[in-house]
Parts: structure tokens; C-alpha cells; sequence
């Protein structure tokens, strides 16, 4: 070797994460102009939904998008959530890595990134700082501050540029924002279908959008039942790692082992404390501080061999089927729809979770193509739609090894049907930073594929029934169009006169095929009410801009 | 509201960046047994050819893989690189966002991430500290040192457990870290062939493994040059953000704008800052930090509509057709096989790229299923292999889109060929952390389209060749099998004794096929030594442990 070492590391750097992502944008997401405009409306609304939840308020949001200029935007966001007391507001919205969701609890975002990517895309292609309003409650005082700040990406924290009070008797926070090089699209993977599918998969919120256009669009609820609170579980011992048990003893305040096992851990009751003991010969009045590597795996070991209560899943908040028929049913206008909550499940041993999965058919399920009509896949994770990087995610993966011509679709990719499929869990593996899929964790595609099925039967089922009847109605048709005629012939042939016959006929008819239809209907798994008689009112209300 | 906003934000934490994928270890690529083993290959031997390069080292990388248990493995790598400099080992090992590579430079990795997080990774799942060893030249002295360290998660940094010098004459680094919870497989996503491709994407390195198997595998190089020292590329106009320029105007020694742009931008001359002026109004001699985010964003718009040489691209190595058809011989042994490496193109206006593509038709090629064959895309970005989420790459997304009917392929996932396309970028426009796939921006999209319909238009022309050539033989044998039957039958009628016509034939017929063979192969683009007539001979030898 001809140079020395040491020069090749004179240009070693350390970054910031705000560094970080300022190199690398696209990990945040943000790649191409529709998807990072769709990416900056899933932070702020995500962020919303959970904040009110956290708090037991009914979510309501407002957004506004106006064009600036070519590819040139600005958003205000507003909603009615708890707010963000003063001190925090540059923590949230300038600081990466920094958040309130770093627990064991089932919540949209997770990562302390989503508003802090925003404002960083924000500076990186205007320049400006932008504005942020809060709302919030402190010593039982409603307070109010709005405040312009700039993010230090070397310093990966906030610059406050100007702050003043307002008053206020109500919470909420609220940002104007603007970007370049981001574009509003109707497509897919836009930022108005991610609204779209927001409501689907949240029938509680309440959205309301004025697009570029000036047109306003209300999503209503559906429900007015407020969410019940996601409650922080403790995690369970099938899914703990030595790792996870060495971080517990170096931070707990605990003077025992056994304490901190049995109130960190949920289904850890003194009994199995005393089995732990007994198999691995552990002290388990030990220090924490003093436990090795060697010991927790031991512990994890023995754990893997006991027997356990499951996992808890009060934690678990599911959409409930009940709420995502209605969902789809007043957004997609289905002619059949049904879905399904299933049982909690956990996967690597302890992460629990449930699976949800809705079927529409008919309507305007599926996506159109022209005047062809494609299946549609709708993947949530905590209720949050997944938009991107579906090749790789668990639920297409699930959906893609179902038999479907086993449930009466021949071609899955041609049918007019929309699929939809939710994972709750407190703790979603997803595949990248960009959180748009789950990794397919054996169980969780297993759950999936199970969910679906059940649900694909009732689909099938309708199908059949729908052929059956149509099948009916053509032998039918042609018994009303024969019977006469042979009326009529055995009339003239015996020489009478031909008799009133219409309105006996069509009564004789109609009830056959009442009477048919509610036959068929009597098989279990539908309901004569699931067959959509009259066409629900529509959710969504448009006004043009006066 | 009922709380006060301030309880809500008692669990608000800050994380550092160890702390952030801890919990989110699948964003670095973690996630699955294989995969996560195959990640570890990959950032290890991905950083050993980075250093040998950059140091103008022919790189030689020996990893050897021990089972020690179920999903338990420990994995001693050490290469022949620069080595570390001792301060900088526990920066590399153990620190999150550090690195040499934050440059404008061609480079396998570029995010600071791969050696901290194996360690990390390693750590997470045995508790065990790593060992390192390094050898590196300062001060024109070789020096050694070997130290066990770990990784403090809550500061991001180093721990150094032990510490001795060692002597040594030459430079290198190696690591000795165990793992549980990954496994070693043989599959397409395995860590054995993650070596097998890149050995094809990088003819020029010597890869020794040692399975856990105790079997030995020797990747040979395929060729001996030392690959063209990588150069660090300024960035072009057309693809700087205002953004950009302020970042550099806060950051430059430099006391005027104009010299700051000529000096930090490629393709600007002082004619050019003068065109900038007379458009702008902006004054160029001013000092860089009064710059404000108007005046950069008036000089991107005026760079926007000037023209300017396109970018350099000195920066880019690409392997070259002849180096990917030697790697690509050796491994696949095809019975035909033919490369391209296009000129370079820019994406985003100013970020060069080069596309390089590869087919191989038979013999070892494509992927077997059983004893069906099915085509094999190796997707490589900057010689690195791409292993994971297939699905949402610029490479898949292209070959998708090619009509293989028009290159006598009827079904491109069913045929006996392996497709090589390899992406050369100073800044490789990837999804995800893990580093697995290519955004599919427009221009990268359209170059792999082009460059693959080239090649497969040769393919097309070989296989109609072949066929041809089948038809021709069958024809000729039907001509060889008739004319002695002919000839007998003639003496015999004229009752004359059969002539010795065997020998003639032979010669008459083979002349006339060589012939034949030769016009065919006049057509452009196809040559005769392109056709295989002899085994190349296999460059992986394997040895039995003794």
C-alpha cells in the first residue's frame, strides 16, 4: 500500500439525523413529487388521529392545499386534538428521533420522525420556516402559541424565529407549510385517495379537504362512537429477548430481579417466577444491575418452555367489523359487502396481533381502468392506509397465494371487487423507514390468508346465489312468456274464449320468486340484509368554492 | 378536554441513533433469519471492496462461517484493504450516521450505517462483544492492534473491553462476531449466493469462503487489473438545489459567491457566472453567508434554462462488457452470453448514471425450479448485488415492461436466461435503508429499457441462428441419409458395384455447413466466438476440509 491509512479518513464525519436524512430524503419516504406530497399528508393526519385518540377526543380535521405555483404548495393543517404544550413544539416538529410514542402501545406512527421529515422537505426545496399554532391545556388553563421555527440540520433541533401568545378556550394544533417539487394527483397514490382510504379505515374521523381547485369535500363519520384509548401493554415473555431483559435490568429502579420480571413483563405471576428460579438456578432476589447475558438468556430459555397466559390484547383496538362494513359501505356503494375481526394472534412468539379484512363487490369496489375494472387492495397497518412498496408486503403476499377461483373469482387482478385488510398490533414489523409494508411474518400472512378466506366464502356464496337467481329468472321468464301462449292455443283449440289470466299470473310469479329467493338467502353466513335494496347516502359532500 | 395536554407528553423521549433501530432493526435489512445473515455479507464485503478500491488494492476478502449452534453462527471476516486507523475503529464499529463516505463519489455504501449495525445486530442477540483487528499504515508505519468492543446504545458510541497491539508488514481489517436467530442458506437470498454475484459483479476480487459445512469455496478473480481509483465528481448545475447552494454558502471557506459556485460546481466558468449576473442581478462577488434562499433559487432557475457540458463523468467506473461477459462466463457457463455498458446518462437533470447489462442463454443460467428452468434477474447497483424487495426496483419495473415476444422469448419467467443489469451512480437513488432497490426515476427506468432491448435483439438473433442452424442440420441429415440410398440403389440398378462415397461426403458436407454457418454469422453484431465451442473452464474451486 503506497498511501497511508490516515489520509483516507480525513474526510470521516459524523452526522446528525437531521444530516442524515437531509442526504437521504427517500428513507423518510420522500421520492417523486405525488409520493411525497401523499407521504406529508399521512404524517399530519397520522399524527392527528392518534393525538385525539391518545386524549379520547373525536378527531376532526381540517386541510387545505393551495397551489402556489408549478409543483409549488402550501398546506394548512389543523385538528382538534390535545395540542402540544409550548415547550415540545420544536421537539416535534424540529427534532429527529424525538417523540411520544416510543412505548408498547398500538399507535399509527412509532418512529418520532413523521412531522420533523415534513418540515425538513419543507426547507430543503423553499427555504422557509414555517408556522406552527397550538392549543393545549396546562395546569388546567387553556393556553394558545403560534410560533414560526426553522429546523438546524447540523444541530438536528429547532430555531424559534418569532413566537406570540393567542388566546384560546378549546385544543388543537395546526401548521402552515409550504413545498416545492411535490404535485397533487388523483391517482392511486395521491394524496386524495389516501384521504379517501383514511375514512375508510377510521369511520369515527371526520376530514374535511379543500383541494387545489377550491372544491370542498366533507368526509363525515360514520360512527360518533369515540375510539375506546389504546392502553400501554407490557410486553409478553414468549416475546421477549435476552437484549430486551439486559435494557430492563440496566434502567429499572427495581432492587429485585424477580420485581422487575413480574412488572415489567405481563402473565409473570410469582409462580412462574418460582419455576424460572427452580429450572435455571438463578438467584431471583438478585440486583438487576448484576444479571449477565448469560442469565437472561437462561431466563428467555426457560420461558420459551413454560406455559403461558396469551399475550394480552386489551391493548388491541380494532376498527370491529360492524364499523368497517359501514366504511366501505358508504364510500364504495357496494351491491355486497362483508368483513371480519378475527381473534388476536401473536407472531414471534409474543408480539400480538388482529387481523381485519373486508370484501366489497359491485358498486365502485375495484379500481377502474377505462371502462375495465381492476381488483383493488387496500392495506392498513393501525388503521393507517399503506400506499407504497406493496411488492414486498405482507398482505399482498397473502392475498397473492389465496386459490381465488375457489370463491367464484376467476382472475383476481380482473375482478371488480376491493379488497381491504388491517394489522393492528402495538408493534407492526414494517419493512422500511417509509412504514408502506409489513414484513411478512409467518403468522401474520397465515392470519391474513385465513381472514380473507372466511370472508371470500361469504363472497362466493353471494355470487352463486346471484347466478342462481339470475338463472331462475330466465326460467322464469320463460315459463310467463310460454304459459300464455298455451292459454291462448288451448283457448282457441277447445273453441272458449281465452281467459284473464295477467294479473294471476304475475302474482303467482312474483311470490315463487320471493319465496325462491328468501330460500336461498337462509343458508347461514348471509344475511338478507347484506343484498342492498336501496342505495345508501352518499358520506362525501362536495362544494364548489363560492 | 379533560387531562391537561401536559400529562400526555410525560413519556416524550429523544433517542439516539443506536437507540432509533434497536427498535427498528428491520430498517437496516434485519428482518428474517436468512436475510438478516445475507445483510451482514453484504455491508462487510461491500466495505472491504470500498476500502481495497479506494486504496488501489486488488481486493482479496476471506470469510469464514461457523455453526456453533441453532441459528447460532460465529463469522471471522478479514481483507486486505487500508485497515482502520486505531482512533477511527470504535467510529466505524460502533457509531451510527459516521463514515468516510458522505461524498460525491462512486462508492458501494454511503450511509454510515452497515458496520455499526452488524455489530448492533450481533449484540442485540448474543450480548457478546465483537472483536476487531486492524492493520494500517501511519506515518509510513505499518501498525496492528486487535480490541473487543461493544456498542453503547444510549450515547451511539464505543466501548473498548481490551486492547493489544499487534505486529504486522501489511494492511487490512477483520472482525470475528457472532450472531444468533440467523441462518445460512443456499437460496436465491442466501448469503452463499449473495458471494456467487458478486464475484460476477466484481471479476477483479478473490472471495474465499468457508461454509459451515467446513467446505471451502475459492472465487478466482477473472481478471487482474486493479479497477480505476474512484474520483470524487462535483456536483453538476442541473442537479443542485437551492438548497444546495445555501448549505455550501454557510459552509465554505470561500470569500465570493462566484468563486464558491466555480469551485463547488462542475461545468461552471467564468462566462457562465457572468451569464448568471446578467440575468439574476444578483452580485457575485458578494460573500457566500449573505446569500438568501431568493437568490439561490434564482440562480437554480437561471442554471435550469443555460446550457452547460453534460456532467463528468471521470467519477463513474463502470465493470464494462468485457469484464461483465467474463463474469458472467465463468460463473453461468452459457451457451451464449452478451454484455453492454451504455454511455452515461443523467437523472434529476445533473446526477449521472450508467447502465451496464448482461444476458446469458443456457447452460447454467436462469434459476432451476426442479427440473424446470425460470429466468433470474441479478439486479446490482454499483457492482453490489440486490437481493430483496425486488418488487418496487427501477431494474424490475423496466424488464417488466419489455416485449420479450419481440426477442424470441415467449415468457420471460419461464426461460433458461439470466439477466444482469447493474446501475453505476456517484448517488444511487435508492428506496430503502436496507439499500435493496433502485427508485424508479424516469430516466433510470428508460436507460435499462434500452440497454436490455439492445442485447436482447442479439439473444433474438442467436436463437434464430440456432434454429435456423437445427432446421439446416436436420435438413442436411435428411440430404446425408438419402444420397447413399440413392447411389446404392443406382449401382445396383445399373448393376454396377457401390462406390466408397463415404469419406467425400463427410468433407462435402461439413464444408457445406461451415459455410452456411459463417454467412449466418456475417450478420452484424453477432461473433463467431461468441458461440461456445469448448467448456470455459469453472473458476470456483471447492475443497473437502481436511
Amino acid at each position: 500500500m503506497e498511501q497511508n491509512t490516515t489520509e483516507l479518513f480525513e474526510e470521516f464525519k459524523e452526522l446528525t439525523a437531521s444530516e442524515f436524512f437531509r442526504r437521504n430524503k427517500q428513507m423518510l419516504g420522500f421520492s417523486g413529487k405525488i409520493r411525497s406530497l401523499t407521504i406529508v399528508f399521512h404524517e399530519l393526519i397520522t399524527n392527528s388521529l392518534d393525538a385525539a385518540e391518545e386524549a379520547g377526543i373525536l378527531p376532526e380535521i381540517s386541510i387545505e392545499l393551495k397551489r402556489l405555483g408549478k409543483d409549488h404548495y402550501l398546506l394548512k393543517h389543523a385538528d382538534n386534538g390535545p395540542g402540544i404544550p409550548e415547550n415540545f413544539i420544536t421537539k416535534v416538529y424540529c427534532q429527529m428521533f424525538a417523540g411520544s410514542k416510543f412505548r408498547n402501545i398500538q399507535s399509527r406512527g412509532q418512529q418520532g420522525l413523521g412531522c420533523s421529515g415534513c418540515v425538513l422537505l419543507s426547507q430543503m426545496t423553499t427555504g422557509q420556516p414555517v408556522t406552527i399554532r397550538s392549543r393545549y391545556k396546562e395546569n388546567n388553563e387553556y393556553k394558545g402559541v403560534e410560533m414560526k421555527v426553522k429546523l438546524d440540520v447540523k444541530k438536528n433541533t429547532g430555531i424559534i424565529l418569532e413566537r406570540k401568545e393567542i388566546e384560546t378556550d378549546r385544543t388543537g394544533s395546526g401548521i402552515e407549510i409550504e413545498f416545492k417539487e411535490v404535485s397533487y394527483s388523483l391517482s392511486e397514490q395521491g394524496a386524495y385517495e389516501y384521504i379517501r382510504r383514511t375514512v375508510i379505515g377510521n369511520p369515527h374521523a371526520r376530514i374535511i379537504f379543500k383541494d387545489p381547485a377550491g372544491k370542498k369535500y366533507t368526509f363525515e363519520r360514520a360512527t360518533d362512537k369515540i375510539p375506546p384509548l389504546p392502553k400501554e401493554v407490557l410486553p409478553h415473555p414468549k416475546g421477549v429477548t435476552a437484549d430486551d431483559i439486559i435494557h430492563l435490568c440496566k434502567t429499572t429502579p427495581k432492587k429485585r430481579f424477580k420485581n422487575l420480571l413480574m412488572d415489567s413483563l405481563s402473565r409473570v405471576s410469582q409462580a412462574k417466577i418460582k419455576e424460572v428460579q427452580e429450572a435455571t438456578n438463578i438467584d431471583m432476589n438478585k440486583r438487576p444491575k448484576s444479571i449477565t447475558w448469560q442469565e437472561a438468556e437462561a431466563v428467555v430459555k426457560q420461558f420459551d418452555l413454560m406455559k403461558f397466559m396469551a399475550p394480552p390484547t386489551s391493548g388491541l383496538k380494532p376498527i370491529g367489523s360492524d364499523q368497517i362494513e359501514k366504511g366501505i359501505n358508504e364510500i364504495l356503494l357496494p351491491e355486497f359487502s362483508t368483513a371480519i375481526t378475527r381473534k388476536p394472534k401473536a407472531y414471534r412468539g409474543g408480539v400480538s396481533f388482529i387481523i381485519e379484512a373486508g370484501i366489497a363487490y359491485g358498486g365502485k369496489s375495484g379500481r377502474s381502468i377505462g371502462i375495465q375494472k381492476k381488483a383493488e387492495i387496500m392495506r392498513f397497518a393501525n388503521r393507517v392506509p399503506l400506499t407504497f412498496d406493496q411488492g414486498s408486503c405482507a398482505i399482498t403476499e397473502a392475498l397473492k397465494s389465496i386459490d381465488w377461483k375457489r370463491y367464484g373469482i376467476r382472475d383476481l387482478d380482473n375482478a371488480p371487487i376491493t379488497v381491504f385488510v388491517n394489522i393492528i398490533s402495538t408493534n407492526v414489523p414494517y419493512l422500511s423507514t417509509g412504514k408502506q409494508s409489513v414484513a411478512p411474518e409467518e403468522e401474520i400472512v397465515q392470519e391474513i390468508r385465513q381472514a380473507t378466506m372466511k370472508i371470500a366464502r361469504r363472497l362466493e356464496k353471494y355470487i352463486r346465489v346471484k347466478k342462481a337467481a339470475k338463472n331462475e329468472a330466465m326460467r322464469s321468464k320463460i315459463f310467463e312468456d310460454l304459459v300464455p301462449v298455451v292459454i291462448t292455443q288451448s283457448a282457441l283449440l277447445a273453441e272458449k274464449d281465452v281467459p284473464e289470466y295477467d294479473k294471476i299470473m304475475d302474482k303467482v310469479t312474483h311470490k315463487a320468486k320471493i319465496m325462491d329467493m328468501q330460500q336461498r338467502l337462509k343458508q347461514p353466513e348471509i344475511e338478507p340484509m347484506q343484498i342492498k335494496t336501496e342505495e345508501p347516502k352518499m358520506r362525501i359532500k362536495t362544494e364548489e368554492e363560492d
